[in-house]
C-alpha cells in the first residue's frame, strides 16, 4: 500500500479522546499506574489522548484539615491556592507514570492551558480555554495530562471550579479541542435505568440523550454532575461514562439525539421512559395563609434565593378569602436554614403559619420519548396508587415526571415504576 | 504634631523587610502560626513585609517517594511540577494564618511574581523578577507571602532552583524589591566564629562582610548557601541571619563593608580573623609521574569538570626528568567517581600511578582584615605545628587560609586556631 494511502487511512480513524479520571481512580500509586496504562492503550490504538485528573482520593480532605488548623474563616482565594496543589501532584505523577511506560507525556496546570475563569473562588465559571498548546503537544505525539478542577482568573489568581469541577474541566477541554468524545471514568460502569442498589433489575443504558441525562443528573443520579452535562449539551460534546476498573463499554451520552431519533432508536412502539431516579435529599415546606397580593411570591422566594436556598417544586393553591397557601420543596440539608428564614419573614409577609416535613423523597421518571407519547403521567400515578403510595406533590417537564412521596416509600416507588415501564428490557 | 509631619516621620522609619523561613520553621501548624506572628509583629512596627517560605519539613521527601513509586527515571520537568506543590501549600497556609491574626495577606507563586529562570529543571538560575505586583500589594498594606524554591521559564514551565533555593528566592526578591534587609530565619541564631558543636568557646558574630561570609559558606558553614551569599554580594543585599524560635538579634551580613571599614569596626589593633571553619567532606588525590607537556593539567582536569567533579585545592610539584606529580582535593562524596575517571584516563595521560586519601578535612581561618595584616599565615601554621598537626596542603586567598589535615585532627585544629586568634573575645 502506498505511504500516502496509509496516511489517509490513519488520519481517517485517528480520534482525539479526552479521558477524565476522578479521585478514586487516582487513589493510590497502583491506580495511577492503571490510569497510565489506559491512556497509553488508547494512544497505542492511534488516537490523540488528553487526560484530565482530580486530586488523589483523600488529598483534598488532608489539605482542608491543614487549613482549618490555621484559620477559622479561611479566605477563598488562599483555599484555592491550597486545593489546587492536589491536582498538581496528580498530573506530575501521572505524566511520570506514562513516561515510565515509554510514551511521551506533558502535564499542564490550569493556568498553563489558560482555563480562564471568573473570579468566584471556590466555584468559578469557565470563560475560555486556550487549546493551541495542547494541540501542539498532541501533534508531537505527546499524551497531554491536565489538572482538573482548577483555572486562572484575568488577574492570574488561581481559582477552583467547585464540586464536580474536574468533570467540568474535562468536558470544557473536550469542547475547546473539538474532541471526538470525552470519557468519564469512575467506579461505576455506566448509567443505569435506576440505582442498582435500590433495584437489582436495573439495566445499564447503552445510549442516552444529553437532555435526558441532564434531568437524571439534576434529579440525583450521581454518575455525572449537572454542570458538566449542561456544558456537554451546550457545546455538543459526546460523553462516554465508563469504569476505571474494567474494559467494557459504558454509557454514551449523546447531545445531538433528538426526540425523533431517540424514538426511532428505541423503536416507535418501544419504551418512552429511559430511567427512574430518586432524590432522597428532599424536604417540603408549606406556608399557610399568605395575603394574596401581587408580588407575594417574590417577597417569599427572593430572600430564599439570596440565602442560596434552591427551591424546587412550587405549588400555590387557589386563593380563598384573599389568602393562599404555598408549598415548595428544598434540599433537606438546607431545610433548617429555610425554616429560620421563614420565621424571620413572618412579620413582614403576614402569613398565618408554616409547616415543614423533612422525611420526603422525589421519585422521577425520565425519557425524551414521553413528550410524543400520551399517558405516561397517568401510568405513573396509577402505578404508585396501585402500590398504595400517596403522591404529595407533582412536577412535570417535557421529558420528566416527578412525584414527591414519603421517603419510606421511595425505594418501593422506584421498583414499581421500573416494572411499570419495563425498563429491565432492552 | 501636624499630620504631614507624622507622615514624613513614618515614611522615614518604614522599612521593606524580606523574611525567609525554611522547612523546619514551617514544620507544623503551630510553627506556621509562629511564622505568622513574626510577620505580623514586623508589620505592626510599621514596616512592609514580604515573607518567602519553603515547603513544610518532610513534604519534599513525601512527594519524591510518590514519584519513585511510579517512575524509575523521572523526568525533571514533572518532578519540578510535583515539588513546587510543597511551597504552594506553605504559602496558602501562611497567608491564612496571617489573615487569622487580623492582617491582610496575599500569596504569590513563582510564576505569579514572575521569578523568571532558565529552563534547567531542578537547578534553574534566576534571570529576572517582576517586583511591581508585590509593591502594589505592599502599598495596600498587605503582607506578601511568596513561594520560595520555584520559578517559571520563558515557556511557562515550572522550574525549581535546587538546594538552598528558597534562600536564593528570598535574596533575589530582596534585590528586586530594593528591600532594606533580608532576614534569613533558621533554627540557629546567627553565624558563629566556629561550629559551637566543635568548640564551646564559639562566639556569635554580630556583623560580617558578605565576602567573608562567602568564604565561610563555601568552606562548609551551613547557615547560608553559597549561591545566596554570592547573590547578596552582587546585588548589595543586607542579610540578617536569625533564629525562628527567639527574638534576639542574629548576625548581619553586610555587602558594602570594605576591608578598611571592617578593620575600623574591629579596631585597627584588633582581630584580623573573623572565624574558623572546617569542611570534613574532603578527599585528596595524587597523580604521580605525569609527563610534563603543555596542556597536561587541562587534559587531567577537563574530564573532571565535564563529570561535574568540583576540584578545590591544586598543588603541582616542580617537574623532575620531564615528569611531575599533581595533588588535588575533591569533595569526599565524589572521590570514588574521581578515582574511576583517573583509571580511565591513565592510558591517554600516561602517568605512572595515583593515590587517594579520603580521611581528610580542610580547616580554614577567614577574615577580611587579614589582607592588611602580615603574619596571619605564619601564626596559623605555628598554631597547628605546636599542636602536633601536620599540614598536608595549603591554599590561600586574600581573606582566607585553608589547611588540609587528617580528619582525626580536624576538631583539634579548629580549637587551637580559635584560641590562637582569640575569637572568643569580642
Amino acid at each position: 500500500m502506498p505511504a500516502t494511502l496509509q496516511t489517509t487511512s490513519h488520519a481517517r480513524t485517528q480520534k482525539l479522546i479526552v479521558q477524565k479520571f476522578g479521585g478514586s481512580s487516582m487513589g493510590t500509586i497502583e491506580r495511577i499506574q492503571n490510569v497510565a496504562r489506559r491512556a497509553v492503550k488508547t494512544a497505542a490504538e492511534g488516537h490523540q489522548v488528553v487526560v484530565v485528573v482530580s486530586a488523589m482520593q483523600g488529598e483534598t480532605d488532608r489539605l482542608l484539615k491543614l487549613a482549618s488548623g490555621v484559620s477559622t474563616r479561611p479566605a477563598d482565594r488562599e483555599i484555592d491556592v491550597l486545593l489546587a496543589t492536589g491536582e498538581q501532584v496528580s498530573i506530575a505523577l501521572l505524566a511520570l507514570a506514562i513516561c515510565e511506560l515509554g510514551y511521551k507525556a506533558r502535564s499542564f496546570l490550569g493556568h498553563q492551558v489558560e482555563i480562564r475563569t471568573d473570579s468566584t473562588h471556590g466555584s468559578a465559571r469557565i470563560r475560555s480555554i486556550k487549546a493551541d498548546p495542547v494541540h501542539e503537544c498532541l501533534r508531537k505525539g505527546e499524551i497531554v495530562v491536565i489538572a482538573g478542577f482548577q483555572g486562572v482568573d484575568q488577574h492570574g489568581n488561581i481559582t477552583t471550579l467547585g464540586r464536580g469541577g474536574s468533570d467540568l474541566s474535562a468536558v470544557a477541554m473536550a469542547a475547546a479541542l473539538k474532541a471526538d468524545s470525552c470519557e468519564i471514568y469512575s467506579d461505576v460502569d455506566g448509567i443505569y435505568t435506576t440505582d442498582p442498589n435500590v433495584y437489582n433489575k436495573a439495566r445499564k443504558i447503552p445510549r442516552i440523550g444529553s437532555e435526558e441525562m441532564l434531568e437524571l443528573a439534576s434529579l440525583g443520579a450521581k454518575v455525572l454532575q449537572t454542570r458538566s452535562v449542561e456544558f456537554a449539551l451546550k457545546y455538543n460534546v459526546t460523553l462516554h461514562c465508563r469504569s476505571s476498573f474494567s474494559d467494557g463499554e459504558g454509557s454514551w451520552v449523546v447531545p445531538e439525539m433528538s426526540g425523533l431519533e431517540d424514538a426511532e432508536m428505541k423503536g416507535l412502539e418501544g419504551a418512552v421512559v429511559t430511567a427512574v431516579s430518586c432524590d432522597k435529599n428532599t424536604a417540603k415546606l408549606t406556608v399557610v395563609g399568605i395575603p394574596d397580593t401581587p408580588g407575594a411570591a417574590a417577597r417569599l422566594f427572593a430572600p430564599m434565593a439570596d440565602a442560596g436556598i434552591n427551591i424546587d417544586v412550587i405549588i400555590q393553591n387557589p386563593p380563598q378569602e384573599g389568602r393562599t397557601d404555598v408549598t415548595f420543596t428544598v434540599p433537606r440539608n438546607v431545610a433548617d436554614r429555610a425554616v429560620q428564614l421563614l420565621e424571620s419573614l413572618q412579620p413582614a409577609l403576614g402569613f398565618h403559619s408554616f409547616s415543614v416535613d423533612k422525611s420526603l423523597a422525589k421519585v422521577s421518571v425520565v425519557g425524551a420519548g414521553m413528550v410524543s407519547q400520551p399517558g405516561v403521567a397517568q401510568r405513573t400515578f396509577a402505578a404508585l396508587g396501585d402500590a398504595g403510595i400517596s403522591i404529595l406533590l407533582i412536577s412535570t417537564s417535557e421529558i420528566k415526571i416527578s412525584c414527591v412521596v414519603e421517603d419510606r416509600f421511595a425505594d418501593l416507588a422506584v421498583r414499581v415504576l421500573h416494572d411499570k415501564f419495563e425498563l429491565e428490557k432492552t
